[in-house]
């Protein structure tokens, strides 16, 4: 279904409007959601926004949150969350970071009792509009294993980073830690079919291509192995352990785990003031030549370009906005379910 | 051949000191190619210190170098390296970002002007043993391609994070952006084997077993695809965008390139003081409960256990001081070559 993703927006504060979450509030999860739908990231996006929805009904998630910073340093803070929908707390967060980085330079700030926060990449954009370096991660619940365990060890904790250019949008990474992200391997197993190799392991920690044993039975692989294992340990460090977060196991499921119960999760938010260290306009020129090289390197047998981190999702981004927002079938199927239990419209006008 | 470390530690600073290098400089250098060895990545360690005693005598490494900081907050600095030995420009910038984050809570210096700085692990292992979590990285000559490019457009970009356990030693992960290290491809090449099909790609950009072919007509795949791409970025933006150091293309490799140039490369050093954010005691028990989780996690099949990041480097640490440090013959090769060109004594103590 292709909608306006204005009135998507619209939609998703309704949504969240019905379940009592203050306006702004509201305001700060729709845009979170609809950015990462219109980036074409659709397992993180409005997809998710009934799981969030029923855990705000249940008190898992607090409707009336007051993130707050428990502890504070010029260059860094410790916000608790109070449990807030993820987008809030970690907005609230990415705020101070850049607040602070604008003083010291930099500024790291960690979070603890947040939630399932949705693509980092949003978080790490902020700090770049803001003409600064910005790095986002989280925490989850176990769904990955690493080398020598058999079943979850740890979340496959994501880890974004943006880079302003002086050009429309920043380079933008946004990655799992895992081989490839769980919503992959739920969407081959409703498709029925077969996953590479290297994506899962099974109840024994051996390779397997059957992607429904994942969650109950299967693990994610960490990317890389021992290094994607490393990098998310690194990434618990910063976001857990060091915030008074929930670490590891304690860390329950956004989507599976009681929904009346807090999930736990930590996060981190890193903004480095460019303007700070060097000039924002040398820093530009040279990114600009790293973007050039990298564009100009001759291509690989087969492929027509290369692609810099984030610039099919800004592409596609820029679509959404000129042509209309595709939305995938299962994600529109949630939405409708959504807009029936909550007795919300379901009117959307027809982008030409 | 198995030998003392310490007497090894004073092998290198007996040759570094015959290239003229300052007594203090040849030490800082000397403990880390000899830390790395003990580790077993021999890659990173002694077998390096002739190809660096080339480029001081050819002056391409300064031995007369001044490492001082060109820019600064108080959570921040630049530091051109002068062109010293990797080490020592390094040693002198994790210092400053140790004693920085001491005040600020935590702090970045990025380096320009420096070289092949060895095992960025020696540098995050510093923050660790002042209780800090220590991260290190550095950009290199591009020898990686990224996804959609035929030959090497970034460096493997080294990256190292030290976190204190409270135990002997901390986590302790030092890692290359690549699926594998070039030294595993050059020891693949030496021993006439084949390698995995995912290590290295050929002159058209495809995915090649032939380890001969690199450097030259050949390029590094990047680790788990655009993620390993993307991280790279990340890296070659700290260590090179951000502190004015030479970029991609321009950073000369310190082994090939002609020995009389300067190699331009960048680094990045953060440090971050445990006990401003979280009493360092609550940190350690957080570190331990979490380290217990992952040890406790059920084995694979055919796996006896789960080892910690840089355990095992630590283990060969440990065994290296107990027993002597047994070195490959290619590094022995290195020194022994190295001593008949200094005319250095080659008398070494038998371990038992």
């Amino acid at each position: 279904m292709k909608l306006h993703s204005h009135e998507l927006n619209a939609f998703c504060i309704n949504a969240l409007s019905q379940a009592e979450l203050p306006a702004e509030d509201a305001q700060a999860a729709a845009d979170v959601l609809v950015t990462t739908d219109m980036w074409g990231i659709f397992t993180h996006g409005t997809k998710n926004l009934r799981g969030y929805i029923r855990r705000i009904r249940s008190g898992g998630i607090r409707k009336d949150a007051r993130p707050k910073i428990v502890g504070e340093g010029p260059a860094w803070a410790i916000v608790d969350a109070d449990s807030a929908i993820g987008p809030v707390g970690s907005c609230f967060a990415m705020r101070e970071a850049i607040r602070r980085a604008r003083s010291a330079g930099l500024a790291y700030v960690g979070v603890r009792n947040s939630c399932h926060f949705g693509a980092a990449g949003y978080y790490a954009a902020m700090a770049a509009r803001e003409g600064m370096i910005g790095l986002a991660m989280a925490n989850d619940t176990p769904t990955m294993t690493v080398p020598g365990a058999r079943g979850a060890v740890l979340g496959n904790n994501p880890i974004a980073f943006a880079v302003p250019t002086g050009e429309a949008h920043p380079i933008l990474l946004d990655i799992a830690l895992s081989s490839v992200a769980g919503g992959k391997v739920f969407a081959a197993a409703t498709r029925g079919d077969v996953i590479p190799n290297n994506w899962l392991v099974d109840s024994e920690g051996l390779p397997t291509t059957d992607p429904r044993l994942f969650p109950h039975s299967g693990a994610l692989t960490p990317m890389a192995g021992h290094k994607g294992y490393g990098l998310a340990l690194l990434v618990e460090t910063l976001s857990a352990i060091l915030t008074g977060a929930s670490i590891a196991s304690q860390v329950l499921s956004w989507s599976f785990a009681d929904a009346s119960l807090p999930t736990g999760h930590g996060a981190a938010f890193i903004a480095v003031d460019i303007n700070a260290i060097m000039p924002a306009v040398t820093f530009k020129q040279r990114v600009r030549q790293t973007i050039q090289e990298i564009r100009a390197a001759p291509n690989a047998k087969g492929a027509d370009r290369i692609y810099l981190p984030g610039e099919m999702e800004w592409n596609r981004y820029e679509r959404a906005l000129a042509e209309g927002l595709e939305l995938p079938d299962d994600v529109v199927a949630e939405l409708r379910t959504l807009a029936n239990e909550l007795s919300l419209d379901w009117k959307w006008s027809k982008p030409h």
